[in-house]
């Protein structure tokens, strides 16, 4: 399996967030990507690769014209008031505003293509949004081309970002992009499997009303947790999309037992669907010790998870997403990559 | 004229704010109220009074059962995670976002509440804002009982808040509540004319599909400033309401030619409106010094906007909004009492 990898993401560094009301260091750091190049060195996974550039087109597919300006041009923006530090949004559109007018200041327009003050934006940011969407571009032209499975060891994330918003420390949605690639390049029918602890809005929103693509989500309550505003059981997609978006979410404290038993559901509903390839939104922020997250999975199930999707049998790209246990990190994520290969 | 004010405002500090993707003192704060006092004191206006406690019935007929409940409830389920530092939201509702379910999690409903990261909740927050909402009330007794003005010094402000969301420093909206409780006690129309520099999204809500509730804006630009998602001058009522809002829109660095003329188009619209009263949102926040605005108004063109209120001829409650040039405040607002007073 080729991992494809690129140093550019470490231009997204020093990056910050609000939490608990208090600005503190982004939970979604650079180190996550060094633990998890540590854990695949050592064991015989495949070769690392770099992204090959695929300029801007594939994203404006998925993403609207205006956003993906702003997302360009943010940081000259920020700086050119004269400020040096970290962007952060913090004002947004709630129900009954406005959506359709974008303001001229930079202040306004991080709000207006924001829905978090966890979407921090520095210097090395849209450098480093950019190679990770060339990373998962660069895993679904492999999968296109006949190989079984590919790693895009995609930072930053991509599952929580909309057609025109960012959030949840995502720019640019990734998986989004590669789904809509693989579409582009002749599979009729792509499914998003997202394990990320947290549901993955974004995706889930972006293709809503289309039956092309199917989105799986499994993820913690949003009734009880981030992004709380979508991934409730009864969204279903709209339109011709209806019946082409099926969430689980799962309460606090949820172990392998429970988690297993959604992910049977939802690789029941990739084999029913019929899906031609399979891109697998891989969060392992369900690991017991992340410290944002409250489910109660455990390294070896990593091994577990990967398997179940090898039986799926189908081309797999595998998209990095959340997870912030750095020290556990590498290895959840390569025993789930083992989970698969040893299949 | 009679001016109510409590002390129960000094419960709400401490409290922060998220500008600049830095978390600092708010801008709003105690010593706004002070300042007021002291340049109130200096000159005979009239008496200083307490406010009568009115209960939550009145808010209720503004604000949703579930939002009160939230803001009466909020800091004891914040401290009872074992906080006890000032609580912000970090989230929000996003177009796109379901808006009909309220998360079980603090955090959660601190973003379903809410529509920015300045409406900061501390230890006696809820209980300032219940004063501020009594003050509010009170003066709108004196109008209705025959007096030809008060001024509800509220504190915090208001003309932010939705019927079911808070920001902007704003919890209850004071001067909707007041306006609601005028027309319940028998005022067929009643005016609201908002010459703080920020449109005050949350009284235009508030009204937008009535035709009894005349909502006038003087502001900045939303192309430019805060709220950015309201306060355009196409938004001109809905429904029923066609017609009974009107906007105001000026660009930075608007001087008092620009800004009276804008308020001369305003009461011209309330007397042709036919207002039985007139509420006065007040900030003063228009102030060439002011920290966190850019209008250019001088301390004595004050006099002139209390004077041209005057000439409405109509009972007039003003109530207290923003202002944060804590030097000038007091000054300010005295100004434009004075200026109402000697017409
Ligand atoms: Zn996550
Ligand atoms: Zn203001």
């Amino acid at each position: 399996m080729k991992i494809i990898h690129s140093p550019r993401h470490l231009g997204h560094s020093g990056h910050v967030e609000l939490m608990n009301g208090q600005v503190v260091p982004a939970f979604e750091k650079p180190e996550r990507v060094a633990m998890i190049l540590n854990a695949i060195g050592e064991r015989p996974f495949g070769t690392l690769i770099e992204p090959a550039a695929h300029g801007l087109d594939p994203l404006l597919k998925v993403h609207d014209a205006a956003y993906v300006r702003f997302l360009a041009n943010a940081w000259a923006m920020w700086t050119a008031d004269g400020r040096d530090f970290p962007a952060l949004p913090s004002f947004w559109r709630a129900p009954g505003m406005r959506t359709d007018i974008e303001p001229e200041t930079i202040d306004g327009k991080l709000g207006h293509f924001s829905f978090d003050a966890g979407c921090c934006m520095v210097a090395g940011t849209w450098d480093a949004v950019q190679a990770a969407a060339d990373i998962a571009l660069t895993g679904a032209d492999l999968v296109a081309s006949g190989e079984r499975a590919a790693f895009a060891l995609c930072r930053p994330p991509g599952h929580h970002a909309h057609a025109g918003t960012m959030g949840g420390y995502c720019f640019i949605n990734n998986a989004a992009v590669a789904a809509q690639s693989l579409r582009d390049r002749g599979a009729a029918r792509v499914a998003i499997l997202d394990v990320d602890y947290h549901h993955g809005n974004g995706t889930q929103a972006i293709f809503y009303d289309r039956p092309d693509v199917l989105v799986c989500n499994i993820h913690a309550d949003p009734l009880q947790e981030f992004p709380y505003f979508l991934g409730f059981a009864d969204e279903i997609g709209a339109g011709a999309g209806e019946g082409f978006n099926a969430n689980y979410p799962l309460r606090w404290g949820t172990d392998y037992a429970g988690w297993g038993a959604a992910l049977d559901a939802a690789c029941a509903r990739i084999e029913a669907f019929g899906a031609d390839v399979v891109i697998v939104s891989l969060g392992v922020d369900t690991y017991k010790d992340d410290p944002i997250s409250q489910f109660q999975l455990n390294s070896p199930d990593y091994l577990k998870i990967g398997a179940r999707i090898a039986a799926l049998a189908r081309p797999t790209l595998f998209v990095m997403e959340g997870g912030y246990a750095v020290e556990a990190i590498g290895v959840n994520v390569a025993n789930t990559l083992e989970g698969f290969l040893q299949r």
